[in-house]
Formats: structure tokens, sequence, C-alpha cells
């Protein structure tokens, strides 16, 4: 697959770069470190978010008004360094702490429990929600072992709203934390992306096969299995959906129906079809539902169908408005 | 490549469907036709789209405040019919008339100039704007007999603007015309897109090879050359942008970098970066930037540049609020 980049080795920085143009009068970069943060810095508890970059537009494009307050990005499916993350903390802290989210990979779990180990040295108070909504990667039983995918955007959109309220630290961390617990997704892969470094794809599949519950970066997934009609691959993805997960009859939920890169919106609004379908065929309510590219692997082609169990709490949060670059509510 | 369809003849339709699970609070859809407008319809100049399905979010997501009020959404890549047109015209007209905004297309010429004689038999009153951005379908002199690509979102956010503030058909369709006569794109291709239908790829090009200023349904362009680094590719496509437009040194520009479909976020801002470096060059002024895949072709490789060149009237209804599914200001 052909890539607009100019050198491999800088397509992160000249990533971000390319988004400060555009968004200047928003966002603020750091020297030194690929990290961004708002320019209308509030004081109140700062959402930090991070991972590694070419899964645009998470995260760099999550940093706004009721979202993220910054965000620490990698190199290219690479996490953030601890430094970088470090910077971007002292930056949004206003003294009243720090929440943490990113996906549940290892990775990530040691640069940012390094950064938090470095920041409690400078009396900057920090909690984490690790992102973990992927059924496929391990069993309900284990569901704090589970990768983070698209799911990323519910448990951001939530601990934004309640940073905003003014909630203290140890009450955003609570309901971010809820709403990780009741967010589940499950992908399917149809094609790999490119890895911009190399030009390699990040898996292989005939051209008539697909993957259910493959990871975002070609984790190995439930079955491989032949191509087949939308309503009949939804059926199947929302059976595994809902078995992994405690949603069931009267349960009210929020749907993020989300395409991995090269898969159109044409066939997220078709796949949204079939899981509106479902769900009232369940008894399950529909809160509200949402169809876009927003949790990306390059070119990858593919969708998730994420999940968030609502309650009161959950949903006035959900409702808050909030305002970043590529999300709007 | 492989789609996430069910019948191939029922996708359009099922697009539909499946945005209106999601939006069913905010749009409604028309009985019989492949046709939505607004569920808060005011009194005002009905702004109405349109176009072939299959370039999602373009035309079906730009239903909105202060953008349109209606879209006639024919099958993929086939323009919408008349009926279409006439139906979705009908329920959106509050008596003020109706303002057409439409890639200049022949079938779409075709079909909402047959519309637009049947409104009139109806006592309803229309002014057409094609839009007509693509320098490389035509040469400045003939600017009127250029194709309309990403230059529809800048035409349709000003028309949008111009309605919502209460202007007359006439003043509505002027200020239009002007924002149509100053939006120039470039586009480069860099993979085809496949037709649903047919599973077919829309053109084909070598592995290293790209196409400069071909059109997003595969129309010949300026030149095919070999795949080169993002700035070399952005500076080619900028002299020629600019060679073909009235946009020169301290000239105030909106801008717009689009992907078409498998061109990743992150490969649009490394092409931002550098427009706005040419621009800065050049001494042309960058009032705003916008990245993002609005009018796409499938899973087409490659991006397109539009400037809309501004003035007083134009930057006024450039900033003003506008809201739909997939567009924000």
């Amino acid at each position: 697959m052909k890539k607009v980049i100019n050198k491999p080795k800088s397509v992160a920085q000249e990533t971000i770069e390319g988004f400060m143009y555009a968004y200047k009068n928003s966002h603020k970069k750091l020297e030194n470190v690929n990290g961004i943060t708002r320019k209308d810095l509030k004081d109140k508890v700062a959402v930090v978010i991070g991972g590694g970059s070419g899964h645009e537009p998470l995260f760099l494009g999550f940093v706004g008004e009721g979202l993220a307050d910054g965000v620490a990005l990698g190199n290219v499916f690479a996490a953030p360094t601890p430094n970088t993350i470090q910077e971007v903390s002292k930056a949004a802290d206003s003294g009243k702490g720090v929440l943490f989210i990113y996906g549940n990979y290892a990775g990530d779990v040691l640069n940012f429990d390094m950064a938090v180990e470095m920041l409690e040295m400078e009396d900057v108070d920090s909690r984490t929600v690790r992102v973990s909504d992927d059924v496929a990667s391990a069993p309900v039983e284990r569901k704090e072992d589970r990768r983070g995918i698209a799911g990323d955007v519910f448990v951001i959109k939530i601990a934004g709203a309640a940073a905003e309220k003014g909630k203290s630290l140890d009450e955003v961390f609570e309901v971010t934390q809820k709403a990780c617990d009741q967010t589940y997704s499950i992908g399917v892969a149809l094609s790999p992306g490119t890895i911009p470094d190399s030009g390699e794809p990040t898996f292989t599949l005939a051209d008539d096969e697909i993957e259910l519950g493959m990871g975002i970066h070609g984790e190995p997934g439930m079955e491989r299995t032949k191509i087949m009609e939308a309503d009949k691959l939804v059926d199947r993805l929302m059976d595994s959906l809902l078995n992994e997960s405690n949603v069931g009859e009267g349960d009210e939920v929020s749907v993020l129906v989300n395409g991995l890169g090269a898969t159109t919106l044409m066939e997220l609004f078709i796949v949204n079809r079939r899981v509106a379908r479902v769900l009232e065929e369940k008894g399950i309510n529909v809160y509200d539902m949402d169809v876009n590219s927003y949790c990306t692997t390059q070119e990858m082609g593919g969708f998730s169908i994420t999940l968030l169990k609502l309650d009161d709490e959950l949903k006035e949060l959900h409702d808050a408005s909030a305002t970043s670059p590529y999300y709007k509510k």
C-alpha cells in the first residue's frame, strides 16, 4: 500500500506538526516531546490520554472540552515514553491531579506506570483507568486482562464530562472505571493496514477470509472464516459480544460502530442497521448510536461494535457536551 | 476488496436505513424515495443537496443546522432520480424556495434540471449552484465545466449559513455561486476504490504509480507518475492548484485537506503540514484549515486539497455555527 509520508522515522512528529497547523488556536504542542494539551486548561482534574500513533483520530483528536486535556503520543504502534507522559501531565495538571486513560497493552502499562512513579516524586497525584473492552482478547472472568480498542472513546467521554463537572480525582476515577467495566467491544478484520516504517502489512488474510475478534494490531482473534453477508456477520459478532458481556434484556446501551480504516461509512451504516435490529430483538434499549471511524489501524479493513451499558449517572455524563477536532456531543 | 454488504442492489437503501437508526431524533426519511430532511425545518430558503451514494459522509452526512435541509441520493455513483429530488424539495421547502447544490456531473445536471422543471409546475421556486472546483478537469477559462469534488463542503457550508440568516433565494444563490466560483481543488489518486455492485476497482494503477488530478470516479487526470515523498507531491499539487486558480499573494483562504477513503488521517496531517508551509511561502494567508475525509470514493487511496478564497461576506458565513452528523463548525 502506498503511503503519503516523507521519512518513515519522522511520521509521528510530522503528523503532530500537521495537526497543529490546523488546530493552533485551541491546542498547544509541548516542546521536545510528542505531546499536546488544550490551550484553555481549567482548574479541575486533568484527563490525560495516550498511546501509539497510527490509530488516528485516536488519541490525538480527542483533546478538547469535555474530553481529554492532554495527549502523550508514541511512535507508530509504540507506547509514548514515560518522559512524554510526564511532561504532558505536568502541563495539564492544575494541582487537582491527573486521570490517565489508555488502552490495556503491555508497553503502555509499563510506560504509564513509570510516569506515575516519576510524577509522585514531583507531588502530582494520579489514578489510572486501563481500557479493556475487547471481549475477544480474554474471557469475561478476566475482564481486566482484555485489550482496549474503540471503547476508549466512551471511557474518555465519561471521564472528560466528570472532570468538567468539578469532581475530585477519586470521584472521576470511580465513575470512569465503572464506565470502563461496562464497556464491551468486538471487532472483525477484513484486510490488513500497512506499517508506515516498513511498508509491511500488519497481518495476512486470504482474499475470501475474515477474522472474527482480531485485535487492532493483528492480535489473534477467535476464528478465521469466509467472508459472509453483512447481516450474518453482525449476528455472529453480536452473539459473541452479548455472551461475553453483562448486557441483557431491559438494559440500556450506547452503541458505537467503529470503522478500522478502509471500511467505508456506507458499510458501517449497513452494519449499524443490523446492530439496531438485533438489539431490538433482544429487548436491549438503544439510548444512542454513533457510527464513525475513531479508532483505526491505518487502512485496515474491518470494524468493531461497542456497547456501553448505561445507568443514570453514566447517562448524564454521556450526554454532557463535548467537542474536539474529531468528536462532538 | 471485501465489502461488508448484503445484496449489492440494496446498498444505497440499507445505508440510509442504518443512518436513520443513528439519527432518527434529528432527521426524517421520506417514504418511497432515498431522501432525507432535517426534522426541525425552518421558515427559510431550503438548501437541497444530492448526488450518488458511495461518497459518504457526502452527501448524506451534511444535512443539519447551518448546512443542508434535505438530501436526495442515488444508487452508488449514480445521480438521484428526478422524482427523489422533487420529493425532497417539496418536503424541505417552506415556501421561500429551494437552492440546489450538487457536483457538476452530466447525470446529476440532467436529473436536477428535470426536477427543477417538475417543481416549477408545482410553484416551487429554485436556483442551482453546480460545484465545479476540480482544477484538473478543465482549464481556468472554462471554470464552469469543471467537476465537483471536496469543494462541495465549502459551498454547502456557505449556502447553509446564508439561508439560516434569512436571506432570500436570490441572495442565497448569489453568495453561494460566489463561493463556488472561488473554490478550487486538486486531487491525487493512489489506489482505486471498489464498486460495491460488481466488486471491480474504479481504475487501475501500478504498485509504484499515482495519478495527479484524477477525478473521484477515476476520471483521467493530468499525469501518471511514480509515488514520491509527501512534501514533493504536495509541492507539485500546490503549483498546479495555484496556477489554475485566482488565489495569490495577500489573499486569505480556508483550506480543506480531504482524504478519499483509505488514506489515513496521519497522512492527511503530513500533507496539511506541507500545504500550510507552501501557502506561507507564497504569502497566502491561512484563515482556517480542516483535515478530514468528507468526500470519499469507497476505500480509494489519495487526497485532495481545496482552497476557498475568502472575502468579508464569505468569512462571516464560513464562521457561522453549523452542525450535522459528520460536520461541525
